[in-house]
């Protein structure tokens, strides 16, 4: 069986896992500050253009969510969010559990616009009942969306100006950054991401680390207790050396955006063998999850020998299926996935 | 200026007050644990064919609401609700402040139906995915809806049966419960709620009570603590005894059942004085409550001399607002509105 | 039986009724916006020589305390409190369930002492451990407190130097505020309070109100959105001109203090009458809470004719009790309360 | 510089980096559904003698303290424990944090006893206040206490009984289980443990694993949805086998036992070195944390090669201090360290 289900279904990528290695004869403060920690936050902030930037690790991407969202807002505040943000429809109502609203808005393609939010502030400001609704105070956005597709550095710009303008925070959910800036025809850098954001993550669970996210607070208003926030929230890893380790090694002779270049460059190949016999894009992705509508044969088919996610069904016959890659994915893997493609009924 | 603005615009009935003048001269243990509650209970239970129930006084509906969904639910359990519903729109986010999220369906003149609920739930089974989501475990609806249509008993027991079905709670809200019993074409008693609801409130604040809103809890297996939990919350008032007041005197002589009787009759009158110069209702009420699409022009002509809410704008010179009575309106004000409105710019 | 079990045992001072009868004719906006809360705010602020106070309305005491907490502090954050403190021992954890730990400290006579606040954040500093503790940012006092002891001015400025000195914020709970503003002896004022505390409150409940506690905030850098805080937690009334007339009567012509040193006369004569038999002080109270230790049948003698608070077996036949008196106790019960102690078993 | 700082100030044994590192060339579906968590709960399991228990991972002991804490109390119940217990002091609120107060209790030698918990529950009863106060309906207990002392079979069987008779649940924080279990005179096994609680945890982060706390649910009645909760607090690591495969090495040949025998040994090499030259012991204690109280000269000339933990000064010249033992601790940094001491000034 050849998984194409999701981009963290393996241990780590070699050089992650060596990096662990390298850290068993050292003995280290606990808590992340060490010197682990301190390189990793280095070579990331190489890439950031942003001085006054802090880095935190914590363990996962629900744990960088929802610690941002309430440490960012007030009780009464909520967060402006895609409908299928992953906030919204897969962390068990974490942000609502510490206290704070998703106010969604009608994703297309799995993103919201400038123009959304700046409606949504319309709305509640010409309510005139403000103390009786939730206070937009934050818009929460994944780059690339949980669909596969990215923002462009101006959509970027857009809504980074709304947000400031009517003093939002702009918090981006990065749990697959690198697939993001690698995609085909990504405009943006890390560096943008720093300047358009209050914070944001760097994802590495889905990037090759065995887990970790990277927690980047730019604003410096925002940026008091973080660390207080995660010891509370069960987020700051006793032994924190070992996200700094994972984070150092990725981030080191550019493996970060290697690894997810080339599961991007796998997954275009899955994407013109499907495309090559006609079988429907849900939506056009350029990053390393592709997602097609597959006749009922043709999941058989395919269930075999590969694994890939089932998500829900549009309309009888017509089911939509995501196929994802990483840095584990083999070119003889693609092979057989593609082979396997090119006989699918039609 | 004449006010329909909303249904407690002023103290209160005057037999309210006097009730609360009555206990001037007695003392009372405080928190609820008195004659006047006693009394109170006794005449509500007296409509509810259920000898199990326990019915709670709390100040308002924010209270009741909040604070029922917080007692039924755990912790990853979720709220399935219309969007409209006051507790996802008017409360500022109360449910999420203790801890769940609204799991909003698409409302039909302010409804939802028992067909909505069970693909929710099929959503939910299907997705396969189930502690990444909120788990669905209550309904709330209002009867009286937000917008003035009442469900009908066969739409109440068919939401009932889904839910007794599939393990989940029905509460329903009714902050205006008396004016869904009076309104025209209501084929439902409070007895009939008691049966189809776990716990539910009738409404005193809007039905001519200084303040108040009486809990009561049917289902025996969730009556385990509602006071502790009344009390955590600041619901617990010191002097209940004045809630109870309120309650005993609005459930004798049926002066609860007359209120709003007399309500929903003035405020059909005003249905029709719109209706006969073709201002286009927003909706069909039955209730107190009248909702219809002014122009600009007559919004203006209006304003004049009468209080009522700007609800939205539909589109330019399309304007949703909404007149609501009370036991305070009088045939004079009626006929003073309706004399206004016939009078109106097409 | 007569009544010395509490000071919230009657419904409220006539003079209160009144004012709310006085409501009847006519009709108001909603949720505290409306010429009573204004000219209640307005006759309070005279006491306050604090320009730029805010004052609002909530219902009870519990509310004004645990949103007040909860509307200051961020997550990680709690307050310093006597261990008697309400909030700590009877408010159903409230404070914890918006998130806050008490950080308690050991009562002399009900009160806490600046030095024991230093020595707190001492080891909060020391500890060097500050992310994985609660970072004390608040201290909570009850002025009068629990055992109707009383903060001398000195004692309040002291407190209130070592707050602001390290970034803290001083609350002051104030449901008998009355009550300690006239009591034996005390040397500060509503101003000096007003000086001394970011917030706190002006208790109606326990000093003639029906219901109602005006919460004042005084400190402008945190006076944004307590009214989004009220209406989440549920403790915005509908019909807030009903606290706005209630406080603006007792603010009229002194009420509020006539009131209290009336009861505060009354308790006194019931402490005289226990120490001229030599019945032993639990405290030396100068308010309208007077607490002494009772034989097994010297509660047995009083029991038949008056109610009073049993607090806590000290020791087998050392039982502590607590009379109170209010703005509703006669000179009759009085005379026959002392007349009663005059016969004592010894 | 040589460690005694803290029991994870090392990466890991190397079998456990070995089992990750067998984990390489597997993919695995995600979030603990996989066969090295099925290994390493049928391993533990094998220990319980209660075929009915769960067994979950999580990543650490404050996710694991406050998780438990929220799935088992509803909204106004609270917790019993030490005023020592970790939850109390070392976890920045996070038991507050969602919603449940700490009912702390005076710790002897950092232990609680039945007797205690029994007096808990009867002011709580004669309280006659209960819907006033926090309920108490668990207790919280670390085996081994934060001071490093442990609990007789006895001690625990007596509180397990006091829990039982009246409703409690027993919760035993293990983080460092496996010291208690390996103590000198410990009379208790896994199995025991087992049978007096209804929900522990084994400690893996400070016994030998790089992370991960294997969190055991015995009672059958709270069984349901633990899952959830772990999802909704960030505490489902995606990478679930990552866990499994640690606590499968732990518990495969009785790692985990021998880690923890071989690190009380070395610990108590050290206490004997302190006793020698009568060095006063601030408790006794039988597992791999010692406690002593040394002179500011005494402190001095150690910090020079070895790390240890300052906790706290008892008085001046009276230091309370830390040393720590674990897997890592080598013969050779034993016998350097005690002959420091055996150089010590007195």
């Amino acid at each position: 069986m050849i998984r194409f289900n999701n981009d963290y279904n393996r241990t780590g990528h070699p050089a992650v896992l060596a990096a662990l290695a390298a850290t068993m004869e050292e003995s280290y403060e606990g808590y992340g500050i060490d010197p682990c920690c301190e390189r990793a936050t280095e070579l990331i902030k190489a890439h950031l253009n942003c001085p006054e930037a802090q880095v935190h690790y914590v363990i996962g991407g629900t744990q960088a969510n929802y610690i941002g969202i309430s440490f960012l807002l007030r009780p009464w505040e909520g967060v402006l969010c895609a409908d299928t943000g992953h906030i919204n429809v897969h962390e068990t109502g974490a942000p609502e559990h510490v206290g704070h609203k998703c106010l969604t808005m009608p994703n297309t393609n799995g993103k919201i616009s400038a123009e959304q939010i700046k409606e949504q502030l319309d709305i509640f400001e010409i309510g005139g009942i403000q103390e009786h609704v939730v206070v937009p105070k934050m818009v929460y956005l994944s780059q690339p969306t949980e669909v596969g597709t990215v923002y462009s550095l101006a959509e970027l710009e857009a809504i980074s100006a709304v947000c400031k303008e009517n003093g939002l925070y702009l918090f981006i959910d990065g749990a697959r950054m690198g697939y993001g800036l690698a995609a085909e025809g990504a405009d943006f850098t890390l560096a943008d991401i720093a300047r358009v954001a209050d914070m944001f993550y760097i994802g590495g669970t889905k990037c090759g680390a065995l887990f970790g996210e990277a927690v980047v607070i730019t604003n410096p208003a925002v940026q008091s207790n973080y660390r207080n926030a995660m010891k509370q929230n069960g987020a700051m890893l006793a032994k924190g050396w070992l996200l700094g380790a994972q984070f150092a090694a990725l981030f080191t002779d550019n493996l970060y955006f290697k690894i997810t270049e080339s599961a991007i460059a796998k997954a275009l190949r899955i994407r013109d063998a499907f495309t090559a016999i006609g079988v429907e894009q849900f939506v056009e992705s350029p990053t390393n999850q592709q997602f097609f509508i597959l006749s009922d044969d043709q999941m058989a088919a395919l269930e075999t020998d590969f694994t890939f996610m089932f998500d829900h069904i549009i309309e009888p016959n017509r089911n939509m299926c995501r196929f994802c890659t990483s840095w584990a994915s083999t070119d003889e893997e693609i092979d057989a996935l593609c082979a396997a493609i090119a006989q699918l009924p039609c």
